[in-house]
């Protein structure tokens, strides 16, 4: 059973996608927890990051980069921040966070349900500088 | 005025080390989330983790992947969590931290006291498997 990561690599599930290449794509998390939450995720489905060949787990965090200066330059945030949970999904996915406070990284409080015109307009900003 | 990172590096400030290389370090979060946390620091004082350039960048992913399958191999836990926040202290810090729910990975909340004691003991697990 794909997971719903491969489902919108594999266009049967639609996705805000910012950034994609062979290996890598990026899109925004549909429940986040501030607006321009992104996911960032290997093509691959493997469940744990630190099952990931080095090659794949460095070009993540590499694609990751490029994509954070991206929120960075078109989200107000003081920085993006970085986490890796997995207890949920079972496919690798870092979550970039535009952080103002450090309890905007709190997984365990309600998140945000924006529309789908909301999500496409911040999907919008962020692909415009990749 | 060096940050409390760099004196633990250059031995002013003592921490529970658990590798260290040229270029990286990981010790001990002193207020850890659960036990077992640990923080990963590139030598250099950099304040934002997407300033670093990408071989220091991906060579910090890749120390820390080594620390996390050891603290995965001698903490009881599901999988090790990442995190990179950056609000507090101005010098690149990865956390690792050792999940079995969602919120253990929760800033927000008090963090641990362990005794110095406690703190040797776990960093002593931890380095004997790197």
């Amino acid at each position: 059973m794909p997971s719903i990561f491969t489902k919108i690599i594999n266009r049967e599930v639609s996705g805000h996608i910012v950034a994609e290449d062979d290996d890598f794509i990026a899109f925004l998390d549909i429940q986040p927890l501030v607006h321009g939450h992104v996911l960032v995720v290997p093509k691959k489905e493997v469940d744990y990051i630190f099952d990931l060949g080095d090659e794949l787990y460095t070009g993540l965090f590499k694609f990751a980069k490029r994509v954070a200066k991206a929120i960075g330059e078109k989200i107000e945030c003081k920085r993006v921040g970085v986490a890796v949970i997995g207890l949920e999904v079972p496919h690798v996915h870092i979550h970039l966070v535009p952080l103002n406070t450090m309890s905007d990284i709190n997984f365990s409080k309600p998140k945000l349900e924006p529309s789908q015109e909301e999500l496409k307009k911040v999907a919008d900003k962020i692909k415009a500088v990749l």
